[in-house]
């Protein structure tokens, strides 16, 4: 039986549909997700969320001349399904596949691109600008969670959209969820919205007028009919006065998941003037059962049995560095009480959550509001409490200015725990954490180390929680290297790289490998094939430390071998080779041959991370070549040093 | 005479005094901050509005016990000058001198530095729920104004306090204002309170109860005689109810003037529990005619007469490097309708008001949000409009993660003149725009380039605006060099520098200085007195971008003469020279002699920017013995490179 899914081929083709073809493709979209990330994981429950609002949109707005701005994008699988993208949608978040976020470079339904949170209204606001300059007439809505709302630069456009007075619609997209429970204080004001009113009803309030009206029309025929504005039909007495303030027409809440009523409403919104938010109460999960049952589980899930949700067991595998991570810190803060867990709407992906159970009273979950957490940590290392703001890499960039304005320049005993630092894979381009070194090396009393495996984070955890001022540790998504673990926890000398070859192998040594975090395993890797496959004695050496750099060891292998290559998972511009290179003019070693590999100048693709780290040459062979091509030049064939090899992505590049 | 204020040197003893004397105590501040100012220029209309709120704070709470979180510290002089800074007032601002802004070094009435906007709120919250955890009871009280809770991180903190409910007093310095005129919702909201409602009487409210109770126990005594929560009494019906449905007590508006009044409802504020707001309208400029008057011109005006508040007139100056970037950016919008300026509560400081006389229409001030900002331009320039986000190069660090999430990642043509990049001067340790040419040129997509005078500014910007995809433009503070000026716009080469020396003269060179920027000068000055002095040939080169490099005539320079020196107004790690130092390896020139002349690794202190320049090495006469010394070594006598003099900022740095 064809679906009528495999009938849509652009969301013009959704107006034609009946309420029950509705009713039925909603089901189908729902069952093509829940199959599809089952395959290799993904996004699931956020996505069943977004069904019927994602073809009440594009029903009641004329796509793409109307902008859809969804933020975040990953609960826009439905979106990507009815602009085109059905026949691609199994190779999400492959290489060279679709992405699982949206962009520009992908549909021209994808207004902005999206992934890090509360960007949408901003961009909106600005293509509202654009369009009221340029004498059009598109319409633009922002779709924006209940989380994403509590993110700074999404509050700082609700109080420029609200002074501006543009037409623009903000439809909130209420699931009472972060990837986890959602905090603070605005969560808690929509939760009264939510448990104090019914959901409104557009129908009953408006009679049957509805049906006898054009859909253009409708806030018009509302005026007439009752010489009441159409706001008052749908405004609840107390809900959305925070918006109503902030200069806002508000409606709503309405019922997410009844596609009918949310076309009319949209429209009704599409009719009005300056800036309305619609907040529509949708259910994370919705219609899987497991995904209902815990949608903090199945908001991004692994592979998984789509009938049962039963998680594909990986028995076996080593320990995920952010499990070492949590627990390394549950057990050192039961020796100190000074240490408190900080993190910004991440505790399961950061596993603070264990933190949490253990220490209650001593964690804290901002919400997603890194520049807050940042500031906030400072605040309690002022007085003597030892914070530990847990933050992905790539989300720490929001934090950028509080860690340098708030941490550094006060020298503050704060501890940075970098999660996702590197090349992360299927999540894409804007979720890589590789600018990290760069960003964090440049500030003045920082430290920046990374771990080689997952039993020296432990050891790192520990030495940041020994030292004074800021220390920003960084470690990568997913698995360690299944290496033993000791019980004891060691303190490292501060700014000392350790070194993997007999130091008497150093006088011999042609070449230095300097590994820095998970890149020392395949720099070692390398140093040992090149001793056997090729008679070339290769120094291997785990710096451990990006900032400050262990100036004694790296110069004396300068001298020693004049050849050195560094390795890092993270943009080879300004990263911790560039941070060498500095160094050896600074000490006036000119003579000394240096490779940096590291990412190219370009936004890293999605994929698996061992297919990205092949591409862009993060690998013992790409090591071996540019060790090869330096001390016996021209006997390697392999590609071109930090170049990632030819032809692979065009697809999704600009 | 002698003044009250010389006999206060601790908050304490202001407790002592009689309305009388406080009154008088509150001229004196007010004249010695007019004319400390007047000298050399610094914050003005601010710190005449905080005079009387400064002195309610202290006398109501008891500190440093209790800690005052003051939010950008601009208008903490009040504050200064009771708190055992009065004899080194005069120093304010200068090396050596006490800062313009709070610092934790400078004082333990500092609780927490402050400079950038909006960060009071997480540093009390963080204060605050250290304070729990510990078992103290000092209390927390953050001072933020109405144009810095627009701020985004303020309003993160705001969720976050509002949910977590520790004892936390906000007073909110509502003076109507940012810089310039406030803008925003927010703002809007506010208004209506003000103008709205009367201020709050709380002594006519309490009748003379007050008079008969210890100032410990008012809350309790307001609830005792009336059964009606203190709140009650304060909170008209309407003011503050977003802040009250995010979980606040707000009590509001007082007379920001009124010691007295501001003593009792602060400490009734202190008896109350979970976090409270506190409105309190003051005047900008209070007690000065001339600021009262002007007080956007008065903000932090230069040196001025004290009586008559006349600037002193600098007559035949060179235009300053703001006002170039304006002037041209008007010339160039009239020729193209799809330019559109942006700042974020910058609009003097950036001359972008010029740019708001001539096109209103296309002018948009989104207040103290630099997140927002971004994305908004991100958004116009989705829609083919050409945006201009003019935002200081130290407030471009609260944006990082706009440039690179929403801007350089879908490549979309937006220019980012950075206004007071590299030293600014005075405003210290936290204002200087060092590390933007780091932060910058990691970013895929992006262009990043500096003119070595205003006339080249002019054809930057022209460049800018012609390109595609982002580029960051840095200029710094203050006057141009006095060049002439060209009237028609010239389209500058994409990563192409400006050979300064004739080219006939490399095959004799022994070293290249590659300028960067307001290097450029000093540096063309180092290479002819160095011919001329010491008979050494050195080409000077205008580098113009710092990305893309000029890899062609760079690696051309490197080979020929073997040895370089970059000069750059910024960090030296991770900046341009560092650029360069990572060209060289990529491209296997081993053996050539850099240095990398720039900013060392800490944050630099206030002073004038000649004063800091001759201090950490920026001049000519730097240059030339870091050339020396590497063409003739042993024959200089300077300094070391990319080292400060000693012994000169032991005072500020900890």
């Amino acid at each position: 039986m064809t679906r009528i899914l495999d009938t849509i081929d652009s969301p013009a083709q959704l107006k034609k549909l009946t309420p029950a073809q509705l009713t039925e493709l909603a089901t189908e979209l729902r069952q093509e997700i829940i199959e599809t990330v089952a395959l290799r994981g993904g996004h699931l429950a956020p996505n069943l969320g977004t069904v019927e609002l994602t073809l009440a949109l594009h029903i009641a707005f004329d796509t793409p001349y109307d902008k859809l701005v969804w933020d975040i994008g990953h609960q826009a699988y439905p979106h990507k399904l009815v602009t085109g993208r059905r026949d691609r949608f199994r190779t999400i978040k492959q290489l060279g596949g679709i992405s699982g976020y949206l962009r520009r470079d992908e549909s021209e339904y994808d207004a902005f691109g999206a992934s890090h949170a509360s960007t949408s209204i901003s961009a909106a606001l600005g293509m509202a600008a654009a369009r009221d300059l340029q004498g059009k007439h598109y319409k633009v809505v922002a779709i924006i969670g209940d989380g994403a709302l509590t993110g700074g630069m999404a509050l700082e456009a609700i109080n420029n959209a609200g002074a501006m007075q543009k037409d623009l619609i903000i439809v909130l997209n209420d699931n009472d969820k972060s990837i986890s429970d959602n905090v603070g204080a605005l969560h808690a004001y929509l939760g009264k919205i939510r448990a104090d009113k019914h959901y409104r009803q557009l129908r009953e309030a408006l009679g049957h007028t509805l049906d006898h009206m054009p859909g253009g029309s409708l806030a018009k025929g509302v005026a007439e009919r009752s010489a009441r504005s159409a706001k008052e039909f749908v405004l609840p007495s107390r809900s959305g006065v925070i918006f109503e303030e902030l200069g806002f027409t508000f409606l709503g809440p309405f019922d997410g998941h009844d596609t009918q009523q949310m076309v009319d409403v949209f429209r009704m919104a599409g009719e009005l003037h300056g800036p309305i938010m619609v907040q529509v109460i949708t259910q994370k999960g919705r219609g899987a059962s497991f995904a209902e049952a815990d949608p903090t589980k199945f908001h991004g899930p692994g592979a998984y049995d789509p009938v049962t949700g039963e998680m594909k067991k990986k028995s076996g595998e080593p320990p995920k560095y952010q499990d070492v991570f949590a627990d390394a810190l549950v057990e050192l803060a039961e020796r100190d009480r000074t240490i408190v867990g900080i993190t910004a709407a991440m505790a399961e992906g950061t596993s603070l959550n264990k933190f949490q159970k253990a220490y209650p009273d001593r964690y804290f979950d901002v919400g997603i509001a890194e520049q807050h957490a940042v500031t906030f940590a400072a605040g309690l290392a002022c007085e003597h409490m030892k914070p530990v703001a847990a933050i992905y890499s790539t989300f720490m960039q929001r934090a950028f200015d509080q860690v340098i304005h708030d941490v550094c320049v006060q020298n503050l005993h704060v501890v940075f725990p970098m999660d996702r630092a590197g090349i992360v894979g299927e999540d894409g381009h804007t979720q890589h954490g590789v600018f990290d070194v760069g960003f964090m090396r440049m500030m003045p009393n920082m430290k920046v180390l990374a771990p080689k495996d997952e039993n020296e984070l432990r050891h790192m955890l520990y030495t940041a929680l020994c030292l004074d001022g800021p220390v920003a540790l960084r470690y990568p998504r997913g698995n360690g290297l299944g290496v033993e673990m000791e019980t004891e926890f060691k303190k490292l000398p501060v700014g000392k790289a350790e070194l993997l070859t007999p130091e008497a192998e150093i006088k011999h040594a042609e070449c230095a490998i300097l590994g820095f975090g998970n890149m020392v395993a395949p720099a070692l890797q390398a140093a040992q094939e090149l001793a056997a496959e090729d008679n070339i004695c290769a120094v291997a050496v785990n710096a451990r430390w990006a900032k400050p750099l262990d100036e004694e060891l790296i110069l004396r292998l300068a001298r020693a071998t004049k050849t050195l290559v560094t390795v890092e998972d993270g943009m080879a511009a300004t990263g911790f080779g560039s941070a060498v290179a500095e160094l050896l003019h600074a000490r006036g070693l000119h003579d000394v041959r240096l490779k940096v590999i590291g990412l190219p100048d370009t936004f890293v693709e999605h994929g698996t991370p061992a297919i990205l780290r092949e591409l862009y040459g993060l690998t013992s062979g790409h090591i071996k070549d540019v060790v090869r091509e330096l001390v016996r030049p021209g006997t390697h064939s392999g590609y071109p040093v930090s170049k990632p090899a030819k032809g692979t992505t065009k697809e999704t590049t600009r």
